[in-house]
């Protein structure tokens, strides 16, 4: 016999979860359109040479092969190479700025933990070639939007730059390159607190003067106002700082002017994002509900598609991690949750009655009910059993006597009521029903 | 510079392609869920064996590979051998017979070649644990509801029983094995012929006179009743076909109560579609605009699922090629052809006016329009240009003298017509165009 698990680390979705995932999709689609958004599919295969040499360290977590003519071969581990390539390649096809989303799995060989698979599904949102303030509020406002539709309860997103995180380094007296431990020091805050962190710069090499000035500086909390004009104050000498705390406002008042409502983002100096390849805006939300970690997070990245492209082109963007927002939305009971996709459940009484009961479950179909049908006539009481337990609502019965009569029998099995009804009239309750349940 | 190519064979998906490709797996979505079917999703890789020993001689085809602990991975090639792997594995979760859909890509290292593609995604409908005629017919008639809903025009289904060519060849004095040649040389009907399959039977072994009672006998025509009723009369010393024939009818009966056309569905006895795993009812959808080959096609499989679950689990099910339809629909010019998603493109007039332009798309999405920002205020000529360049149909200007006046400024690019309106007015004839439009 053939074994029958799942490959380690990859997940089957079966239809209970599938529902829940696949309306996270289709409100994402549908705000994405809003604005405008064009889809965008690329292969889940690319050569390994487009995926190598851009995730650092990860990179042996890719998944490598070769295809039957010896080519080298790799899973996508993300959206946004494949991203650059398709920018680059299709250059002459594609008028910038070019606003992308994607939805599919990509790969890492990682060691499968709660929340970490090796298979995942992302649904991301780009804007390609600009460099505007107002494409990274538009980003922003996108992501408080999908949130909001999706119900997360007080989820705020924080907001910072990688220059002002820079300017708190070189104020503090940090060379340009010691920055970089200076980030991935910041970038546990939440982990492992302000004397972690402490700990940690100072095992780096910053003195403890410098690890004082800049643990004092990335704690600035209040109003994003507030924390600008602190932070443009204390980083006033930083030149790159300042033009990243204008850009920061731009992005801010665009927030504004595009309807997002101010509990909804702050401005938080101590945001790293882990990631390399941010130039720019990053940031990530959080709820307090969910206080294992982010939601999910963004940026600009203003070098990654000049990789392919040969110059840079500036790109702004956030990925949703679909496993992540469908595992929280479980844990903190969001989102519809249907058991069946079906209102309405066609019993068959005898072999007499298929014909018109098959009628009658297309005539529901046409009213735009979802409806299954049994498929062997028997026991009508096992019929009803059977409905209830795949979670149908609705069971109707045409036995002879209703045939007679022009008549269905309808079962709310939710409510365990039963009446007999005009076959129009029982179709006009259903769809009644389908309007409520909406 | 990285490489800027996507692998051969597997196809990028540029928006105007997407949006089609997306039309029609929306439309096989809701088709679905409409007879209650549930969505299913598995992991794109599985456990080498699992798919190893079902493909025959195109298992060299599979795309295999090492994870990083060196367990034997392969791609799946198909949706059907992970829902076996899955109605064996969760058992005790679900409840037979089981209607369920799945739609992702599959991969095949295949010789690349027009319509063939080494990445392909699939619509699989399946209905699992049940020998129902009834539930044959729900898979057909979705088949012709699906075709009808994508606009195919005068598509046919062929439909077919395994037995009946058992039976064909049978009573015309072949063995059971034997047979199997049978099943291969009459698949090439449609390519090489009357005279093509008969030499090729004699070449087989089949001697001359039997090779023509075949011939005649899967050549037989006529309306659904009247080849059936032929092949019964010729058949009926044959007791698999004379059951394979009663089996065909209750089908027919199924089709007709619910509501198929019967210009829609055809018996075929020449139909012997290639998969070995077929068991019972086969069936196919040709339209005479096409005549390259078959639209899509499926049947009836009883042991396939029996290979993991230990035990016969009948099973009737198809699959729509995505790559075949979307293909097939850009050639017969079908479908709806968006260039873009948007309705209306808001321009930004001058820096002073970009927080009322970004407030005007608020609420133009808020009534329902999918909406494009400029990033840049400045020249509007330009921006028109770059608005009717995307292909979006209606361009907003709120200049001065509009903010003053309570206006906006609406051209049609299009139609090349410019007016200014009221706001509120001007939302509503967006949504307007927007309802006709649908």
């Amino acid at each position: 016999m053939a074994p029958i698990q799942n490959v380690k680390g990859m997940r089957d979705h079966l239809p209970a979860d599938m529902m829940l995932r696949q309306y996270i999709v289709n409100t994402l689609t549908r705000i994405s359109e809003s604005h405008g958004f064009e889809p965008l599919q690329t292969p889940i295969i690319e050569y390994a040479e487009t995926l190598e040499g851009k995730l650092g360290d990860e990179e042996k977590l890719i998944y490598r092969f070769e295809d039957h003519g010896g080519r080298r071969l790799a899973l996508r581990y993300d959206q946004t190479v494949p991203l650059a390539r398709v920018t680059a390649q299709y250059a002459g096809q594609l008028t910038l700025p070019w606003r992308r989303y994607a939805y599919g799995p990509s790969y890492r060989g990682e060691r499968p933990a709660r929340g970490r698979y090796r298979e995942f599904y992302q649904f991301d949102l780009d804007i390609v070639g600009s460099a505007s303030p107002l494409a990274d509020a538009e980003i922003v406002a996108m992501l408080c939007e999908a949130l909001t539709a999706l119900g997360f309860p007080g989820f705020v997103t924080l907001l910072n730059h990688r220059q002002i995180i820079g300017g708190i380094a070189r104020v503090s007296g940090l060379s340009e390159e010691a920055a970089g431990g200076v980030y991935r020091a910041i970038d546990k805050f939440d982990k492992i607190g302000a004397d972690g962190v402490r700990a940690e710069l100072i095992k780096s090499g910053v003195t403890p003067a410098a690890a004082d000035q800049i643990l004092e500086l990335v704690q600035i909390d209040g109003t994003a106002d507030e924390v600008l004009d602190a932070l443009a104050q204390k980083l006033a000498a930083d030149e790159r700082a300042v033009a990243a705390i204008a850009n920061l406002r731009a992005v801010l008042d665009g927030l504004m002017a595009m309807g997002v409502p101010a509990e909804q983002y702050r401005v938080a100096p101590r945001l790293a994002r882990g990631l390399s390849y941010y130039t720019g805006v990053v940031f990530e939300a959080i709820t307090p509900h969910w206080p294992e970690g982010s939601l999910l997070g963004g940026g600009r990245y203003d070098h990654l598609i000049g990789l392919f492209a040969g110059r840079n082109i500036p790109t702004v963007g956030l990925a949703f991690g679909i496993d992540r927002l469908h595992d929280v939305m479980i844990e903190l009971n969001l989102g519809p949750r249907p058991q069946t996709t079906a209102l309405a459940f066609v019993t068959l009484f005898g072999a007499e009655q298929v014909a018109e009961s098959l009628r009658l479950a297309a005539e529901l179909r046409a009213a735009g009910i979802n409806t299954l049908i049994a498929l062997e006539p028997g026991n009508i009481g096992k019929q009803f059993k059977e409905a209830d337990r795949r979670g149908v609502r609705f069971a109707l019965v045409l036995g002879p006597d209703e045939l007679a009569r022009g008549e269905v029998v309808i079962k709310d099995l939710q409510r365990g009521e039963q009446r007999s009804l005009p076959r129009a009239a029982a179709i006009s309750l259903l769809a009644e029903a389908l309007s409520e349940g909406k």
